[in-house]
């Protein structure tokens, strides 16, 4: 096994017992980009220099008996939205082309603090505005998108070129990306997480968070960008709750949706969602129908506040050079300027309602468990899906539709693997916790985990356009596997 | 001395010494409403029988030695758009006429469990959207407007029809009346009294407070509203910080605007404030000069939040039931539809940058001294003030130009009388302070009040149409006093 294909605890545990060095670990992530990131593309900025330069410091450091604690010394990447101090932050815009921040965003100044190493900077959709990140390609299948707008970020950790990377998430942007290739990707608490040095998209709906290949890697990150020290068991750190394999599920209450979220739903991804819900219930979960509170709402909502929030932000930049920004954003950024205000209003008065709703109802259930989004990635040249009823809906509006919920209300949501369709494309599941308590959220997570194996990395080499989907019942081809 | 001249300590510390019954008090109250109301027009609705009917059950109560405090057996209004269970509440409008609501407010069931006696409901602009209330009269000089949107509720307890009373406070809604009436009004911090039942104007501008006769009555009131206990020390009763005599001011600083708030500010106006500030320094504050942040946006933020919430919250009946509206109401609303979201976020982010600028500014003062409002009552046919450079300003505009910035920041604002202009009408001193710091403003605002004496009833029978102000210097009624 190659270091690059270790998760982030076991990459750490090695470097703890001396049996690798961040070094020796950097570079083979560095080699993996040189192999593999042709095809992917998921960095758009790579900083090989810098990063061997931190992996030797910390290999000093660990040597000399300062390690830091779990992410010293292991290789991330980091969205490109996310400012880096003398690393180029552009947003994959040319609004922002040749920025190099002087100051570091409060999470890489928490990561650099933690020892991690930066290897680079990952693709986002322009101004992380979009779902599909086209600079990238999905690892599992190179004709697909990656998802988005953190595309980059999790075709990187899918593809062995980091080992995590954050993301940032407005309406799925974590999990979209991380259900469709095959990663774990966690949207904390609203508020959890300090967003300061991070291009906004929407403020009242803008979250950070990892992107990981295990569950309890994603509990290691997150200890780092809040502070708490997974050494120190008063620390409460989430990392703990991410592994306690005796427990099982015992007691735990998981609501199982009857509206809203198997509603457009491809069957292959209904199908191994329920199967892992199946998969909970034998580990000691009670599964509890429940009825999703305004789902009719949530698209009107979800855009009601995001797009006025979006155009806000970039006024400026659309007023001096709107010709900087690509077709796509740009329309949207101006069709904002268009919302009145009662509209917007009006979705800040429905998403109150919401928030009780769902408060409601995680008072009997501990978490909510469902697809994350409601099909496997799309062709890249693909611009709708048709359901079975004959409903058409956009690419966009599909991968936002079950992931918005918890953007409205802030509540955490974690997307965690669960299979593959018949083409060999990942599936997601997604599970939607009470407001802090990630803990929950991460306990069922792991247990599922722990149960079906952790993901695998995408093999290599890639399945190039048009290529069968190795070991997959259909390995047919389809044009649309939904159609 | 008739008892409905009494202030609510002075009527409360007579009730609780048997030298008063309720019942005397709320006849007294109510003969004076019949003497006095139809020149004045304070009440929309008076409860004559039910106030009686209280009243006689509260002396039952108190006979029997279950006094349940100060408010117990004391005459009060509520502002027209404060449910009252059981009675007519029409937030001054055809749109809601007949309104019976079947529960109280939050405020209104609060002043009953403290055994209030409701004798009934203020004239308000209807639904607190303008700074008149052409309903009502001010009673220094019927030719005069009262201010709004509390008007009534300013004009009863100046006319002697009401001890106390409740308005609301969205740009200067309790003030600005209170102000151009003679008495005392507090717009406590935003979030500290709870609105629930109050018809809303703008809620991220909104407040419920006290109108009265002296500042230790708001301190009463105010203990009422929030359940702090005034026998409880340990309680922290509002009412006790409005009564330390023997501690003058030493210690406190003053804020003196060098900005903003004496730009195109009536000179007598002006001159009654400073004299008032100085009295302060008299009683040992410290003044200490201030730069007033962001003064230039205060008019663009107030309009720029209160107009688009306000239409959303009118939204369906504006659809269905235009016409109900009054014609100066109806067009705000019908402008509010225009408003962009993105001017609405400018303006919630100019509120942020506001409130960081006057925590910052309250870090080197205790509170700001400052006009309430920037001249006296204008005739009730004025429609405009135009100042020494020869600027015009429209009453609504002058009027909430001084009190916005507590409203846009939340910070708690007091309005004391502080004497009155030649042609007899009264000015305003309004001390702003820091969150939840009412305790320091009613402190200061109590300090001034007992050199200079509590504010006196208007003198009855009251100013017509072209009566000269008696014992003003310049009895010559002034077509506009400000030209």
């Amino acid at each position: 096994m190659e270091p690059y294909e270790l998760s982030l605890a076991e990459a750490s545990a090695a470097i703890e017992d001396r049996r690798l060095s961040p070094v020796e670990l950097t570079d083979s992530v560095l080699a993996r980009i040189e192999a593999v990131d042709a095809d992917v593309s998921a960095y758009v900025t790579v900083v090989a220099g810098a990063a061997r330069a931190q992996a030797a410091e910390a290999a000093r450091d660990i040597a000399a008996g300062r390690r830091r604690g779990p992410l010293h010394g292991v290789p991330m990447a980091l969205k490109d939205l996310i400012d880096t101090a003398g690393t180029r932050t552009a947003s994959g815009s040319a609004v922002r082309a040749g920025r190099t921040p002087a100051a570091d965003s409060a999470v890489a100044a928490r990561l650099k603090e933690a020892g991690a190493v930066l290897v680079g900077k990952a693709h986002t959709h322009e101004f992380a505005y979009g779902l599909t990140t086209p600079q990238t390609r999905n690892p599992w299948h190179l004709d697909h998108v990656p998802g988005g707008s953190s595309g980059g970020s999790a075709a990187a950790v899918a593809s062995g070129t980091a080992t995590y990377s954050l993301g940032t998430d407005t309406g799925g942007s974590i999990r979209v990306p991380s259900a469709l290739t095959g990663v774990v990707g966690l949207k904390p608490t609203y508020g959890l997480v300090p967003r300061d040095g991070i291009a906004s998209l929407s403020w009242s709906l803008d979250h950070v968070g990892p992107i990981t290949r295990t569950v309890r890697d994603a509990g290691l990150v997150l200890d780092a960008l809040v502070g708490r020290h997974p050494g120190d068991a008063a620390g409460h750190p989430y990392a703990a709750y991410a592994s306690r394999p005796e427990e099982g599920l015992a007691g735990v209450r998981i609501g199982v949706p009857a509206t809203y979220y198997f509603d457009h739903v491809d069957p292959q991804v209904e199908a191994a969602v329920r199967e892992a819900i199946a998969d909970l219930a034998d580990l000691g979960a009670r599964l509890v129908d429940v009825e999703i509170p305004m789902g009719e709402y949530v698209r009107a909502t979800q855009w009601g506040l995001m797009v006025p929030e979006a155009t806000a932000y970039h006024e400026q930049h659309l007023h001096t050079t709107p010709e900087l920004y690509g077709p796509d954003v740009r329309v949207l950024l101006e069709a904002g300027a268009l919302v009145p205000a009662t509209d917007y209003l009006r979705a800040q008065r429905v998403r109150t309602l919401m928030r009780d709703g769902w408060n409601e109802l995680l008072r009997e259930v501990d978490v909510v468990a469902a697809p994350t989004v409601p099909a496997t990635a799309a062709r890249r040249d693909q611009e709708t899906f048709r359901w079975a009823d004959g409903t058409v809906e956009t690419v966009s509006d599909a991968y936002v539709r079950l992931s918005a919920p918890a953007n409205i209300t802030g509540l955490p949501a974690l997307s965690v693997p669960a299979g593959f369709d018949t083409a060999g494309l990942p599936v997601g599941l997604q599970l939607i916790g009470r407001p802090l308590d990630e803990e929950t959220v991460l306990r069922v997570g792991e247990a599922h985990e722990r149960l079906r194996g952790p993901a695998p990395l995408a093999p290599y080499p890639f399945r190039p356009s048009g290529a069968p989907a190795p070991g997959s019942p259909d390995a047919t081809p389809q044009a649309d596997p939904r159609h």
